[in-house]
């Protein structure tokens, strides 16, 4: 990653962090973008004396937060999210998004999908047309084999996502990711709904219907795009 | 549970275990009426040299059914499973079913899903005109309340299965279980397709498309239906 990158998430992060309002209940992502979200907020806390309230979207989101202060509860023990901040591995023109990159898209989905209002911040570089990068599928350990062959036998080029030691990567809910290597997504509903009727399949990464702003790291600026 | 029934599920589930034949993988289902298919398996296996190869749809199966000898490999383990007996908890005239009363529709899905055939046993009093009982749905913990107010609002009358302690039921995959209360299910197809598409839910016990016979125990014989 450019050191141009890095401050895109910077500068896109730390603006996203001032959608956030007093009393607040903010859904809070995970990724390299959301770790600035998170600095920003703890300032704002600290700083500002800021009253929010956090629901995590994975155990590392949780605990990083709550050590900047930030008291964090379960998506459970809220009585509903007013916002929630998150980053995207890619972001078509349609306003789809694929996320699950780092493996967190499970908890994402549940806390974007109980939330009122959702906010990307994501860099430059994950615009695109239309999605067209590997698709992350949390699964079901019990048959997962034989999911990956059924994925293989579709045409969907499917990898295992493990870890430095080889070994499949468990989510925070203990579950496998798949990674399906497809061509351009021309349409993510569809193959959204096709994927999730497959048993087995807990969710995947295709994030439509969701988002209702974007905020976009530039070289020298930050842009915001209201979703229609 | 009348002996009645009982002696239903006695009969029912020995003709059922008479399709499996020498050198097949057979799945193998859970629940009371299934215990009796393990029992002739087993008596099989020790008397007439039987060679099978057994996939549980639960961890109980499994060691019901490696105690009487059955060689017990996972979904994964397998390349095909060639036949899977399993119970229902309702059958209704168009061949769909409820299932998961015994907290196992996960892997029996996955299972049944895995199989070239599948032959369901059950005794008359579940055969039903429509589906009209409690729906079992799994969900991932993370979000369930989220959820359950959710199904409340869509008039699904949830209620959570407990444990003897009070506590939510984990079942083998460590999810939660919701039940729905629900009227006659008119579109048991169109229902499952909308619980599925709910961020959280991991299964629901709603069968369709997947049975092949099924064997019905009644007073004095046993009837088997072929799905068209």
């Amino acid at each position: 990653m450019s050191s141009t990158q890095d401050l895109q998430k910077i500068i896109a992060g730390r603006r996203a962090a001032e959608f956030v309002q007093d009393g607040m209940v903010v859904g809070i992502g995970s990724g390299s973008t959301i770790a600035h979200v998170i600095t920003a907020l703890g300032e704002r806390v600290a700083n500002e004396n800021l009253k929010i309230v956090g629901v995590p979207t994975s155990e590392k989101t949780r605990r990083n937060a709550a050590k900047l202060g930030i008291p964090m509860y379960n998506v459970d023990d809220v009585d509903k999210i007013d916002l929630t901040i998150d980053g995207a591995d890619q972001v078509a023109d349609d306003f789809s998004a694929i996320k699950g990159g780092g493996a967190a898209l499970l908890w994402e989905k549940i806390v974007a999908f109980n939330s009122r209002e959702n906010i990307w911040v994501i860099d430059q570089t994950k615009r695109v047309p239309k999605l067209e990068q590997y698709l992350p599928v949390e699964v079901i350990p019990y048959g997962s084999e034989q999911l990956f062959k059924r994925f293989t036998a579709d045409g969907f080029h499917p990898t295992w996502r493990l870890d430095q030691n080889g070994n499949p990567v468990r989510t925070d809910s203990a579950n496998f990711l798949i990674d399906l290597h497809l061509p351009v997504i021309e349409d993510p509903r569809a193959l959204g709904e096709e994927l999730i009727g497959m048993v087995g399949v807990v969710e995947h990464g295709l994030f439509t219907d969701v988002v209702n702003q974007i905020v976009i790291g530039h070289e020298n600026d930050v842009e915001i795009i209201k979703a229609p």
